[in-house]
């Protein structure tokens, strides 16, 4: 007999990408910045550092649910920050899906929706896109209308595509919550400010946000959702109390005031990305237009494990990623768009191993 | 129709301890450590100031679990990670407990195993301790031989008595998990090193430990579980993939390879502890043999909350709780063993307001 619960005794767990704790590889395949955050983080850190760590936190996370509102426009009660948005999501799941209960996201998308609502014993279905990213519409509305949650990262991953405001509000479960993962929000020629929550279904709709990607702290972990306060006051009962430490709350504070630097390294990586994708187009790739930090891309010869392995003899990490699909399975490869250099690299070696 | 599951419509949430953000109180109320932690938790989250914030952290937690591990003699794969013993506990409950299941603990006990059970939409059973909080043993067992997980903070809090291993060991759950919350456990007089891991029962038993109190790191939010390698891979399956990060495994690191500096201040808190119980003694009140950083009191005039009032109005937190037992309900006052300073304070205050 087993100790665990069924559905834990019988899942695989998710696995992340792989994360050589050694130096000397050239890293795109977990979708980090390659630029430093804000120097002001440092200084956030070292002054809390120079506080006292033998004291609990806040756990209302006052200050930066004051800084992270005023960016959303919205009051701190529409707040409630987390360990990176992936404890944000397990929140969520832990929230509004009882056993048995349906969520679904899209598919291909990531993949962390289907092991939280495993571990939470709901169901889960998968609403297969269309080749070219788009919703297949009346079939995703129909899911929609049973679900519970409905998790839509946009842009999506591993694509990077985005998909219109109306596209999103038409997908709204008439009878659960609208999960609108923005982890790359920021990425975007246009990014959100939460404009969706103002919505007649915004009292249905939350925003998760990272800190990981665009404010370069993946490191940190830390994550918030933004939402109606009737949404957040649930979620608030099933967090942790002191979910966020004392030193991540200074860094994700002091992150959040400098959106200059964050902006300024966005745009770096908007211009790397252009050039990424030029070149990928050049070298016989089909690619997304991508609005984040990533690029997928195929080819027609179909050898991207092949590829992917040849990168990583060379001590280049890109993510190979496989779906199954009805039409049969998709897969390709997901590259960071890392600095001038990174890209350089991965783009001679694609080069030279063909 | 609520949008959230029933459980969580229906529950009011943890409360934790007041956390005034603004200077100038006696804080006795939350058990931290008053003592600041090792200058090598300074150094260490320097150092790793200095290094790559954007990039992920390891999210096997290799170089902490190998210290880890090291103190309690096993091998770093019987060792978990978490943000402070809380989210251990969180994810030991979505690990083991199905909804229905049966969860229990001890009566008067730490009242967030319930709110966790209650999340999870498992049962909960509360096992009444005796007034001089010994357990119904016959009771007890009746109660975990229906039990998938049985939670034993030992030290018990608020009452801060130890229970023997014999008695430990005749409470583990025959088709579950007991998990020995050992939070206090470095205050103890012969504090434990998983001893109880080693023994029969041991492949069922979990301990889970916190830096918050002896390694004066509540600030931090830091936790492990340590039991046998079977166990945490389902909690590993569990747990979000980078659960910690880079600052708090840097500090939780440092800390735990100072043990000097731990034990220096667990002493420290032992002295004062036995000066505090005395003393309050000396004003009429009744305490419990305390092997933790508090102390429980009861005053014959059972003006127990009027006292927590008229101290918090002078600036001294302290906690005051109330049960409610089969034989009526219980009241008092726990006290966190401060600095001699704080100590000598509350105890002056309590003279004062008789």
């Amino acid at each position: 007999m087993s100790l665990f619960r069924p559905q834990v005794q019988q899942m695989t767990g998710y696995t992340p990408g792989e994360q050589p704790q050694e130096s000397g590889w050239v890293k795109l395949n977990t979708n980090e910045n390659p630029y430093p955050p804000s120097p002001l983080v440092k200084a956030a850190v070292e002054q809390a550092l120079a506080g006292r760590l033998n004291i609990y936190p806040d756990p209302l996370a006052t200050e930066f649910r004051k800084v992270a509102a005023e960016l959303f426009q919205v009051d701190p009660d529409w707040v409630l920050p987390g360990n990176g948005s992936d404890e944000v999501l397990t929140i969520l799941m832990r929230t509004f899906a009882d056993a048995g209960d349906l969520v679904s996201a899209p598919y291909p998308s990531y993949t962390l929706y289907e092991t939280l609502a495993e571990i939470q014993g709901a169901r889960f279905e998968k609403i297969q896109l269309n080749p070219d990213w788009s919703w297949p519409t009346t079939q995703a509305q129909e899911i929609s209308a049973k679900s519970k949650i409905l998790f839509v990262p946009n842009p999506n991953a591993p694509s990077g595509n985005r998909w219109s405001d109306e596209e999103i509000i038409s997908l709204v479960p008439p009878q659960g919550v609208l999960v609108l993962d923005e982890a790359y929000g920021d990425f975007c020629d246009q990014p959100h400010k939460g404009e969706l929550l103002k919505s007649q279904a915004g009292e249905r709709i939350i925003v998760t946000r990272t800190l990981s990607k665009s404010y370069s702290l993946a490191g940190i972990r830390f994550g918030f959702a933004v939402a109606h306060p009737d949404l957040i006051q649930g979620m608030q009962k099933v967090k942790d109390s002191y979910n966020c430490n004392t030193l991540s709350l200074a860094a994700a504070l002091a992150a959040l005031k400098d959106q200059e630097w964050m902006q300024a390294n966005t745009k770096k990586i908007q211009t790397t990305r252009k050039h990424l994708m030029a070149e990928l187009g050049k070298l016989g790739f089909e690619t997304v237009d991508s609005q984040t930090n990533f690029v997928w891309c195929t080819h027609p010869d179909q050898e991207h494990e092949r590829r992917y392995q040849d990168l990583k003899r060379r001590k280049i990490l890109v993510r190979y990623m496989k779906f199954g699909l009805t039409a049969g399975v998709l897969d390709g490869l997901r590259i960071t768009v890392g600095t001038d250099h990174e890209v350089q690299t991965v783009l001679n070696a694609l080069q030279e191993i063909g």
